[in-house]
């Protein structure tokens, strides 16, 4: 390996990582970005893979080939186990030992069960592609099980969403629309009276970091599709095919979806001696360095990055992005002796997506865009940030069909594991 | 449920079941479709999936949206365990019965491994969805780890392909130009002359059921993608990470992949005291009526249908589409108290593809088309052939994008089972 001047580590390849990599393509610096799976994963549209509207390849993209043009950036297929900050090494899982000049902390978040019993064992997050894959199996599987009880007896199935944000929202929707169509247009023997989809939240309305009007607004169209949103309910316990909440009811399910809350993802942050901040986030500066060292960054979801107003900048995606740009240009600077500016983060605004036809987006300066004009600008922009141009024309392909009704869709039971025959 | 006129019980729904159901379908009988996926594979294509070039989904269609429009055709998910002709039923998986008037067996074919000692376990066979995506996965996954410990030591990787038939050519084929992408264009590190594609054959020439010129054409097409073709080579076991053949010979290999021959599918043809025919085959007569009962029937790669020659159709789609077609045929006949007339395979010709821009074609009269023209010929046959329009859509837009070299392709490691973080 020539020396290209410093060696930076990227370890996460989710938007934030991509995002320091775009930064730092064709530089000065050598960039190894490190992740356990061979593709970025376009996670604001994991629900719709879930729920059977899009296809894996739709929504992921092989790392490799986002920096293929780009001779200063590797792929390192792996998973860090250790940061030993001391020697300036990270440690993989199969022993290697890669050092770095500067390292990057982007491992970004994964679902937050808060210590309840169960949760993690028998509840459904949607964090990962193979998350998005064994629900959509889950669900598939339920209404074919449910098909085949309906022959017998009379049959209720109970979907339950856990958390009222964009996540909840989106995914609700989405099932709800998924059900109508397979009872509808695939013959299921189904009482559709009786096949609930269910969001509870803790709180007293959705999308709380929205206006008002737009948490109403969500509310009305999701109960137009069939969901039912109760608020004020507070989980207890999530069993095989149940959940307790907190008033005493237990309430059958056929799969409970967790969408209640993100804290940063794995042991990384928490094995390096960071001052951890907020959901188990890595304590940064204002220049998105940890204290535990001066080449240490932390970007995206995995870091608790100081937000103009003395508090933190949410976990999305827009921040992310901008943090591992910003992380970029600071590492370039540092290596040529300059100093850090403080990052800022410029409010893009927020939206979400209620099923196939509405969408509610709240502006930087506060408006609220909602309706199909609200959805066809969730969408523009949802396939703009797509890594690849095949990628969105796959995605915009499939949007179409299902946006026009065509009986199609890939609503394909791929199982995990199978036996033979 | 209503009384529709007689129950026809269809068990599996690749090609030759549901041409059944499209015979059948608003027809005056009542037909339900067993099968353990949910949807219908598009099995010519599965070596595309298992070498990265499709997407499940592009070869994968729900079997209900197929029989939407048909309100006398169900669809079952289930597995039958037994069939209990005395009583006219078959036994499901989950134990509940269903009653028949007309069985139909259609439970295709799956790898005939010989009784040669590890190939069931290490052997990795190309029959369903879930063995492409294994497979797709052992692949990519055998070129990261490779790039890795490129970077210690210098690294050799050997894929075998057990089997010269059309399966076997297509996937040497498709595997050595998927490894050649991602040495170019993904900038592992990996000696390209040191990453080997293995084709081994017993016989001494590739697509024996091809005329010999073909066979010639096959091996040279091969060798300029970098596959070593290997006649006269005798398997005599497989190990982890190993293959061992009849002269002695140990190879180390990444992966060992099944072509080598077919054998009929589960235990149903073998638990019927049908007689067996050929390769496991249920025994039929000319109307492709089993011995065992007057209202069993059995099409496609289950049957040993016969032929004017003699000898037995081969295992075909053609055989499995038009064997399915004229079974619907004559159950509607036997409802109407007309008898059978006997089933005429019309040969269409047969047609392997070697690479991106070549195929051969064998025309019925015997004439070979080959090279580019043979190309066209199969993919506008293969598109016609796939299910849904908007699968021969996503597929076209596939090979567009595969045909130009664009730098993209769903090169994804989606693992079957994941440990959390």
């Amino acid at each position: 390996m020539t020396d290209l001047g410093a060696h930076v580590v990227v370890v996460g390849g989710g938007f934030a990582g991509i995002a320091v990599g775009r930064g730092l393509a064709n530089s000065s610096v050598r960039v190894t970005i490190i992740d356990k799976h061979n593709f970025h994963t376009f996670l604001p549209l994991l629900y719709q893979v879930a729920t059977a509207g899009l296809e894996p390849a739709d929504v992921a993209y092989p790392i490799r080939t986002i920096f293929g043009g780009a001779p200063n950036i590797r792929f390192r297929h792996g998973r860090v186990r250790q940061v030993d900050h001391g020697a300036n090494a990270v440690v993989l899982d199969d022993g290697s030992r890669l050092d770095y000049d500067h390292l990057v902390i982007a491992t970004g978040a994964t679902a937050a069960y808060f210590g309840i019993p169960g949760a993690s064992q028998y509840a459904m997050p949607l964090y990962s592609l193979a998350d998005a894959r064994r629900l959509r199996n889950r669900l598939l599987l339920a209404l074919e099980d449910a098909d085949v009880r309906a022959e017998r007896e009379s049959v209720s199935l109970t979907f339950v969403v856990v958390g009222g944000g964009p996540t909840g929202v989106e995914t609700a929707g989405a099932l709800a629309e998924l059900i109508a169509i397979a009872l509808r247009r695939d013959g299921l023997r189904l009482d559709a009276r009786r096949v609930r989809v269910v969001l509870v939240d803790l709180a007293d309305r959705l999308l709380t970091a929205f206006p008002e009007s737009a948490s109403r607004y969500a509310a009305r169209e999701l109960a137009e599709l069939g969901v039912e949103v109760q608020f004020g309910r507070s989980v207890v316990a999530v069993e095989e095919g149940a959940i307790r909440f907190a008033d005493g009811e237990r309430l059958e399910t056929a799969a409970v979806i967790w969408a209640a809350g993100v804290t940063a993802s794995g042991t990384l942050v928490h094995g390096l001696a960071v001052a951890a901040g907020p959901g188990g986030r890595a304590g940064v500066g204002a220049d998105l360095r940890c204290a535990t060292g001066e080449n240490i960054w932390a970007v995206g979801d995995a870091a608790a990055i100081p937000s103009a107003d003395g508090s933190f900048c949410p976990q999305l995606a827009p921040v992310a992005i901008q943090s591992g740009r910003y992380c970029a240009s600071q590492i370039l600077r540092v290596t040529r002796g300059e100093s850090t500016t403080p990052f800022v983060y410029r409010n893009k605004g927020i939206m979400a997506t209620i099923g196939r036809r509405a969408a509610v987006a709240k502006l930087p300066r506060g408006g609220v865009i909602r309706g199909t004009l609200g959805w066809l600008a969730w969408l523009g922009l949802h396939l703009f940030y797509l890594v690849g141009f095949r990628n969105r024309l796959r995605v915009l392909i499939n949007w179409t069909w299902r946006y026009f009704d065509w009986p199609s869709g890939p609503r394909l039971i791929v199982a995990d594991a199978e036996t033979a025959e």
